[in-house]
């Protein structure tokens, strides 16, 4: 049984975890414990079913599906389990990952998949941290700082910009 | 204060109301309250940051933003919540939603919007159900037999295409 | 055990059969067996699994799959056989089936589906017949005389139009 | 207040500055002045909304916003200011800036955004400029001399192209 | 000489009338005067270049061109214009108006066109008026109002489906 | 006659080479002959036509055409022979292979392609494999075999990444 | 020997008639003459050879092609024959005739297909009068009438339209 | 007067005469002699159209014209010359040339341009070739010398092949 909160992250090919390292950290910036495995919903489907399966007996509270070209992976996931499947496309060789968001997001009635945009590691984990933050008083505080911190930054940036145009002719 | 568990749907366009009702049917069936609201993110800003800043206060912890064509509308809510923010893209007279889909999937990093398919409002409240069972046990057992339900639809749609095809030649 | 040559046809909801008639009307042609059955990758995900691990030993030589939006069933049904799988992308509601050939053609290396055009029914059938023709003699004989008939109808319009335009100003 | 005529450009990212220097170059050579700010729809919608709100009164007559992926920027800008908006699609790493551009174009009857090509830094500002030159001769002036260098230009490179055709073999 | 404030607008075919018909009556709403004509960039381009050229001295301070397909009007125009073009893309009988739009946007650096979305006949006057609001005090002021509108048709909606929501099962 | 069971791969240009290796290296992995050719549906048309003709004859029971562009390499093929043809879309310099793609999916009733995904080289051979595992009780044993090494591959991948996560934070 | 000059019409279906009517009254129009054949690329390959292979010495000038889907008719007509062959992109029951427009323009280098609108008959019998134009100084003529004609009727629906907006409110 | 036959190419822009080169060579290997000049349809447009409109009294009998992004020229020059225009869509730095490319294809009804594919520079230089032939003998003859090249050149690459593969295990 995992330590809640807890998310299941599941990558279609270990290529995608480097656009998806984003992910990790930012659940661990929301301290959201997580597993990450590498599974195939056409190579081994029978581990993905199980694992989909048993998820939320195991624990898990949401679960993260990132793949690439015909991404059935998060639907598949979808098929076996009754969390909440956040698909996350990822960018392929060729067509810039509409591929993949397309077999994500048009997901038939009944099995949705929350789809974010290709290559959304980020995203795929704050949509994760606000799903558990309603559970979760805990993260929602910690959501809040996350935006405030999000307004700095480009705040940041925007006090940088004005002193770089303050010197200089662009 | 809303009487939980409670989802705050709102429509771009009261012409959305059709293709969203279907929404509405199946959180009633998951036992879910609701409330519908029709605000545009464009024509009445200001009262579209104040329900999505209220809106976690107000007591409703999922929020479900159905738009056409350039649909900022769940993204406009996101950014002014740190609930979970469903985007439901609405099909329009061109384009087939596509340009609703890529105005709400294509989120920049820390603002995500859960995206389903286009006019997929039935999905729009199972996702909303799944979100809401993480913390509410009685739903996830619902989704049981909501998912029971559809297999079992798919069951008798089977033994009704047997029943015709021994009887006849198609 | 199925009377060979015997092709398993996959709905992924019944109301790809009217559709899919012209495969069932070409496989007859053919003199090739076939079962349909409704089946959802994503619905009755057990039950998709089961019957394509048990369709060559069930006697079958080809699947079939048809299926609209992010069409799963193909590649699911794929990843549990050995068999060829034809896959059909059905025109849903938007997109004019664009969404369901890219779930299908861009499956991942090692499970293949073969792809067929949108609402393509009577080339999945020409292409299974194709498939078992290199088995069974009797079926290459008649996709020869199959492709004389459709030249001979292709000539035969042609006649008619030569006849009509001898006759008159269009 | 602001020296007129003054234009206010705002980009959703610090990243867009490169892209859009060639912005900031062309209105100065208009003698048009301008301030630029970053600054987030998403991220720091507040002081989006603040900016927009009061722009008009700050002095400013033509806002210029630069945006990538669900570039909502534009048009959250142009649904707090009576000002004519101009929206620059920046691509971003897929889509080639299609996402940016559906999410400007396609607004919803009301709230236009005067959608210019996928980082179409000059063009942002030759549309503010013809748009400032309705009221300030000076600027229409200028307008006249700056299709006579356009021209210029392109009739200096076919010169060069003629010289550099009649002494070799390409 | 036309009475000021007055607006341009240019039809590459008498069948884009009804489309932009609401273009004309948002124009009248602002009070602003406009010339309508039909006029090919293709098929009477001298027509087209003599009205773009003198459209200015003439007393047009905006011009709106609506066009389908390759859609090269409002392009043309603003090679022989100082004065802001926008461009209205009309959808045809294939690509959903893609083609249009596309051969209105992408204009090369020097001269653009102010594009809003496929059959965007409101949002091309609404841009025409905010374009001279930059001169014409009343026209702000008048868009303030008509801001005002829009948000109270919205809330009109809105009031009109919380009573019939509360009235019944939907 | 060629030595059983015997795939015949027609390449469009020997370009295509470098791409189609994952093709050759799978089918020897499933002892399965093959020949290569270069020969352009456009430039060698007769040539193409005789060895499609001959193709069955001559002892081959499965066709590869790969192409890019307007790839019509697969379908002029399929016209002149009653075997399966598997069409692979390349990519070219420009659109992802999508003008490929849609000119292998595309064909008309009764002249069907077998389309794999973009640069599908290796599923262009393991759909030639499951095609003649029909006849061939061999190839249907290695083919269990290869799942079982792609499963393998997959839950290796898993295990390093597992390895991995435990001695780092990444 | 056709009496010349004279255009040789290849309609890749019947179905395809009443969209090319246009053409063949065009044609007329110019006092070109022509034939047309229903002739299938992949149905009737060895006829569309022999008709593409003679077209230039039976007195053909100029061939249009139309077909719909995976096109490859006017590029399989092309690789026959040095005469120019004109492609006509026909809509089907999908993808706009995107499919077809990719299938005819993408050719490779050495052969190719002059394309023109999807559904686009009218400008493929000009585009054939153009190119006889070169040779028969009457076809020349005739195009500069049907120029002035195609103008008139511009201008005559300006003036209808200016009549009726004097008349009344639109 | 120019020496017949004569073809005039006009670049949007210098910086496409790169990928242009291959049209140079082309009609020089058919003895077609040419100019090349640099015209901007929106930056240049007087000077587009006095060349446009005496390109056939000038002694041209054919007009290439290769742009970008919203690539007008071709359409533009088509609209005053009664010669054939053949449009080479210019792959820009955004969307792979498939907004010039339906900038030429989707022209109006009257007014065609003979669109070939993106970057289609050696089909430019065949297709006029072509269109020349039908006049010039001459040309005709080179182009079934041009062919057999082609095709030669192909079956040189087959043979490549055959040795290569003889020799080793790829």
């Amino acid at each position: 049984m995992k330590k809640t909160p807890s998310v299941l992250i599941i990558l279609g090919s270990d290529s995608d975890l480097p656009v998806m390292e984003d992910c990790l950290k930012t659940l661990t910036k929301f301290d959201i414990n997580y597993s990450v495995t590498v599974c195939s919903a056409h190579r081994t489907p029978d581990r993905a079913h199980k694992i989909a399966k048993s998820a939320r007996k195991d624990g898990y509270e949401c679960i993260i599906a990132a793949a690439g070209m015909a991404a059935h992976l998060p639907g598949v996931v979808a098929a076996f389990t009754t969390l909440p499947v956040i698909g996350v496309p990822i960018k392929g060789s060729v067509l810039d990952g509409m591929d993949a968001m397309l077999s994500m997001t048009q997901m038939p009635p009944g099995i949705p998949v929350a789809t974010v945009a290709v290559n959304g590691a980020t995203n795929s984990a704050v949509l994760a941290a606000q799903i558990l933050s309603v559970k979760y008083k805990d993260i929602a505080k910690k959501m809040i700082e996350y935006k405030a911190e999000l307004a700095a930054k480009v705040d940041a940036k925007d006090a940088a910009l004005q002193k770089k145009l303050s010197r200089a002719d662009i």
